[in-house]
């Protein structure tokens, strides 16, 4: 069932009013594949100079809080927290990016969450791509969710 | 060299004053695997209720043109065309999003095109959550550039 | 008396800290005119392709949600629903355009009403305007609103 | 023909990069109706206390810089004028708000003025909406368009 | 102990989901000195033409709905209450403004009140500048804060 | 003379459509002062852990890009390039912060130089008010601007 339409098929944003507030959290996780030179330099950049993913933490961060601006049919949500880890993957090459979202609400932040990765992985790519055009984003997806009508899933 | 930094390694949005300004063209893409119902379901949609593709294409451009509010060293550009194709794999299970962005500019598109395509994945997620919670983002990469300096890229 | 202004005649937000949080909701609408030519084709394309009031219907729903950073003395508003409805008066040659919005907030959802209908319809003009640059919007205007202290509005 | 449109009927922000950069300007006006009460408020309020289209004025020209945010398929512009009036007509009780719009630009700004004028009559509704409910938005059009491939156009 | 950053230094937007929804409410201010010409100007604009304050004053209020956009680690809050006093000194030839924010919410509003300044205050700059580009922006500071476990801060 | 208003005082976006299209830079700055303790732990925050000035660049770069979105009368614009500086001065505990924006355009950049840095030191206060409430932002100002009919301005 798409339940983001009603029952001609039109798009709506789901009437959400009855539904409980509850505290929700939901966590996302996504990777960026490099060349072995540019991961060299992202990685040493953490430590000493040109912090790419520091800014791209911001951004993540940044990002989940515009996510209903974003996604047309997303409510509005207050998050009252959002943490982001990268995780460095030195022999297979990739970074894993990965957001921690919660809010107490309506409706749960998946979207939050996996928009949060997206977003800190496109500034991952923007940063790097002077030196690595060929870098891609892959296996964003949701890990696990918690709170709300539907209880816990976990995507193992 | 990661030109988003600068000499001391500190985050600046690169000077491209002195560039030319010339016309640029990316074309980015990226997939979203979903199980059968739900594929089905989406695929049917398009043609009679439940327009998913089409909600997410509208996502997709209206994602493009905030991309330099979401990325943080992204240089504004006046965007002159925005396109998205989606394409359906019934066999494989997912859906492509294609984008293919223009512009009169000082930098390149790529960050233009790769937000669209993963704005309108995200949407597609969003409106099939209900059905498929399992559903992933993968492959998403630059395909094509042309213009500015570093002339024609092609990631085959 | 005009609340938005305080007792020397300064705009201000108004302080709604002390009201209750109530279900509120609002039906809202308007029109948009047009030339026979131009109505024939919007809504063929509803049917088969150029799906006009498709995208009118994301963009009024994307619109409600900003409604507080266009209008500025709005309140943030955590909205629980949209709908947009657009109905097509053939003989008379024009498209309504229904909104109704809800939420549990402190303040109604009047003006978030009347900016979906609105941005819904200068999308449809933005859309149609190669055909037609003469088409008008009008009769935009509260319907009906229910909840908060002032009971129920009906605009018969 | 529905320009927003590719061949197959997908929605597209149509391609302008081979478009001339020319001088191009609108002029849009709409209409607000109250009742007479409201009315002389507005009217006073504009000498002394409690400036409705002051406020309405600033809404209206931010408004128009949020045009290609709030209308999918608009192009972003580099707005170089923005102005909006406000006429006052005492015996029909109603506020014409006119707006005119510049840029050198390669599309028009027929949705930039009429976005001005939305914004504006939405935020005179919201400031006077406690005395007045029934208050409505009318004969919202592009007034004059020059510049561009089409030339002028007079809405008479 | 600088609470927006988690244990390893990195970044996060702290974990407010615990904390308890109470009425909070901050009052901030800050300065803009100009030369005397200007600020002539200025005070009589407030009166018969040119209403600089007025303008500022709705940019202000605009600017706290912004905050949490602008500033990375700051939580979305549902504001119930903003108001802006701008005060004229005419011997010392500066204009202070002075913000009170209220919000029923898990965190508090000092950001929120400190943005409306500022933006007000740049607000005042910029319509001032064509007269005088050495004016100051200073004296930004919280003067008061009230709920929240931290209780009562008042900055004598 | 007040340009951002008409001949009757009205708020008006200048018409600069006949200005040339310049390079334009401007360099602003301001300061905040923080007691003993905050200032320590913001300095070895940027050596090891805590990165408050690498945040609050990224806020600052992010920030000018939305200055035509805060400050009502201000022109879009399409940013060059942003640079922000921190420098430490550990005797007097104060952090200055300093931008130098650049653009080709037909308005200069001071408006987008004096919002980085703003959003820049709210954004330093924002992270550090956990310890320290009362420092405060101080002494922001155009240092000095280029380009454009008035030439060079610098603020000694």
């Amino acid at each position: 069932m798409l339940t983001h339409f009603d029952k001609d098929g039109k798009a709506i944003m789901v009437d959400v009013t009855e539904k409980k507030e509850t505290l929700r959290e939901a966590v996302a996780s996504g990777k960026i594949y490099m060349n072995e030179e540019t991961f060299k330099r992202v990685k040493e950049g953490t430590v000493e100079k040109g912090d790419v993913l520091g800014v791209a933490r911001v951004a993540g961060i940044m990002g989940a809080k515009k996510t209903s601006e974003l996604i047309p049919m997303c409510h509005p949500l207050l998050l009252t927290g959002i943490k982001l880890e990268m995780i460095l993957y030195s022999e297979e090459l990739y970074i894993e990016v990965r957001s921690i979202v919660k809010v107490n609400g309506q409706t749960g932040v998946e979207m939050e969450g996996l928009t949060a990765v997206s977003v800190a992985l496109l500034t991952i790519y923007d940063m790097c791509k002077a030196m690595d055009k060929k870098m891609y984003i892959t296996d964003i997806k949701l890990c696990r969710k918690t709170g709300g009508k539907s209880g816990e899933f976990i995507n193992e």
